[in-house]
């Protein structure tokens, strides 16, 4: 007999299940999906996340954080790549010690299953979907996938962690009415298509390995991730309409030609690039907010269930593991009282998931803005020049990606404004002219 | 063989089955619900409704105004009820002529099934439901509920007319990835109960006939509308939770207390209100909001389907209405040639859809606040004064509600812009104080 039931066993149900474990709970996770450890399917909707220092703390949580960067490749900035083939460094921070890490999905939550299993409080069922929740009675439908029987399952309470489109989320849906369920799903007009740059033959990396590669043009872009076999995962990210779009590309000569223009110091290293287009699919970009996040101290939403992100800040996952951290914390607040355990919870959470979510979706415009304009090049040496030279300087990336000690919403509103005051700034000085560092500290430091 | 398919047989979908029969269409209906002319059964989530200028264009299309001005009371403005019992009226308008027209949902849709089956071009198929729709061959599924068989259907066109709860959009939903569907759902704090004032016993009306009653009260209101039968339909929004809320009414006496406090006037002519209370549900309004409204020229939403609002400008059934006059203007405009239509339907009315869901929105919050703010009391009576001296002078409800030659995008940018200046503008006037005519009405003749 569990006493809390998860549904979705990707990182963060997985997370949450041996949290939950160490605490002393007996777990039962439910997954749609055949095991990943057994089945050679992916991982999820991307092959390799940048795990930075909010999901770090969550591995923490567990005591897996070691055991983590053992799977990591550190990236320690980001290294573009103009249309010419010059490339250019640009540290993620002026501190030392203040990278992401690029992690294999998969491989990230084979070691969570793996270290869930060991405990032997949790049980995992596979190929059991979710069809439906009775949240006056706090009771789950399931349905194994390969005989087709339903069967119904109770807990204290039931944790929906089953991503983007949450089977859990949906029976909230169904309830609109009752719960007043506000939600929305915005989509951006730009898609994405996961690619590969090889090893080389003796397993050696193509592209500098400790850096994210960009290679930005004006509305579309390339980007690559190191992986452990020295592989790249390449992610193009693509208007679907338009003149430079997925829908413009329509063979393989055309394919070629449009990665030959743009992307020629990437294309030299993918030889497999036409298969890979045609074979792997053209995904889209869904930022998902909604409200509430939990039905009567039984059942809640946690990850992507609850705020699915667009993947342009980096922090999809990490901002699922701070949903187990704070989760956690509520649990120790309110020890054994689910009403406000889940009900703080959800407070403490639900405007920091709607924060990385607009976080995320400024960052994708910001991306495209930053190739063209020559103020926001001068703005970003300006902040990068600040956190050499004053250590308590963060800026927006670095309080979002670095600083897990501020809650998103803060990280956003003082970010946000930072960046204004910096943006209008570096609009009075003149080219090659130099900034003053002193006043502009000073500016930042007394406003903020 | 129908050339056309509209899910859903309430006001939308039964005007716009009308005037396809009118050109020439064979058209079916499908709806889910049983006869509304035979069963014993609620037209809809409101019992009355405001029928006003860009609804009225819409019969007009179909040769009905005449016979729908047959059903309606004419309302000439809002009769406000204090709680002490002291009543006030105020005109909608200041011109003659512009009122709006209390008509009864069932009677209304029972003229227009009617007058389709007279066409001998439309079939009903009650107590049929869809289950989905495959956009690309543009084929309903569609279930008997009597005798749960299930078909597929097809025309040239399928228009999904069903509703807040649209079947034919939560098929787009499952298609959230393909379509790039951007969707809200959002709900407001507040709810509503049906109520009745009942008729005298020789059918007289207990209160002011021509005329929507209001008792504002801070946070909660009641309304009523007049019924042919000499009853009013009235309904009371109140906050689902906190102090004065659904939520806290517990008892009859505290029912009858709480109506006898703050609608004594209203109370005293109502000797079923406890049963009617307890008996009548208690509903949610939802604001709801999406795109695309068509998928490849074969399926489109209209009318709550594609943009439901909450009822606080008495525009939800005048905008339906509205999307069948600009779907038949773009059924002239490009003959035959369905993607161009459903194009230009969907480019032409998605903005004022949007519109007319946030100006009610809007005024929502202004009800509320009207009640307590003297300043807008001021300059809610200075723009009447305009409109009976200036007859080019048009306020934001006139603009919404009498002007069906502006698109509700237009009436909501320009409306919003003056109602800023005049409440500036009101603002400077000390109390008792004479406010300046010429001046007022020459500053937002020059700005807007």
């Amino acid at each position: 007999m569990a006493s809390i039931i998860i549904i979705g066993s990707g990182l963060c149900g997985t997370l949450m299940a041996l949290r939950l474990a160490q605490k002393g709970y007996h777990v039962d996770i439910y997954e749609k999906r055949p095991d990943m450890r057994q089945a050679n399917i992916g991982g999820g909707r991307s092959i390799n996340l940048a795990l930075s220092d909010r999901g770090l703390k969550g591995l923490e949580m567990v005591g897996l954080r070691e055991k983590a960067l053992e799977l990591v490749i550190p990236m320690k900035g980001r290294q573009i790549h103009d249309q010419k083939g010059n490339q250019q460094f640009f540290s993620y921070s002026g501190r030392q010690g203040e990278v992401i890490n690029s992690i294999s999905r998969k491989g990230l939550n084979i070691l969570l299953m793996d270290e869930a299993q060991k405990t032997g409080k949790i049980r995992f069922f596979f190929r059991h979907e979710c069809s439906d929740i009775d949240f006056d009675r706090g009771v789950a439908t399931v349905k194994n996938l390969e005989t087709h029987e339903e069967s119904t399952i109770s807990g204290e309470v039931i944790l929906g962690t089953d991503g983007a489109f949450s089977a859990v989320r949906q029976a909230m849906m169904r309830q609109s009415g009752a719960l007043r369920f506000q939600y929305s799903q915005s989509f951006l007009d730009t898609g994405y298509k996961e690619l590969t740059i090889p090893a080389t033959p003796d397993g050696g990396f193509r592209l500098e390995k400790n850096a994210l590669h960009i290679w930005p043009r004006e509305g579309f872009m390339l980007i690559a991730l190191p992986n452990l076999d020295g592989s790249f995962t390449v992610t193009l990210f693509l208007p679907f309409e338009g003149e430079k779009s997925f829908a413009n590309l329509h063979s393989p000569t055309e394919i070629k030609q449009f990665f030959d223009t743009y992307f020629a110091s990437a294309t030299e290293h993918m030889p497999d690039l036409v298969e890979d287009f045609y074979e792997n699919p053209t995904s889209s970009l869904c930022t998902i907010k909604c409200f509430p996040w939990q039905v009567g101290g039984k059942v809640a939403l946690m990850g992507d269930a609850a705020h699915a992100v667009v993947p342009f800040y980096g922090q999809g996952m990490n901002a699922s593991f701070e949903d187990c951290v704070v989760l956690d914390a509520c649990m120790d607040q309110f020890p054994g009282e689910w009403n406000h355990i889940l009900s703080a919870y959800e407070t403490a959470r639900k405007v920091n998931g709607d924060a990385i979510g607009d976080l995320a979706v400024d960052n994708f415009y910001e991306m495209k803005a930053a190739t063209a304009d020559p103020v926001f090049a001068l703005k970003r040496r300006i902040e990068l020049d600040l956190e050499q030279n004053f250590p308590d300087y963060f800026s927006k990336y670095s309080m979002v990606t670095f600083r897990e000690d501020l809650p998103y919403k803060i990280a956003m509103d003082k970010g946000r404004e930072q960046d204004a005051q910096l943006m209008e700034y570096a609009k009075t000085i003149f080219p090659g002219q130099e900034w003053n560092r002193e006043e502009v500290y000073q500016m930042l430091k007394n406003k903020v």
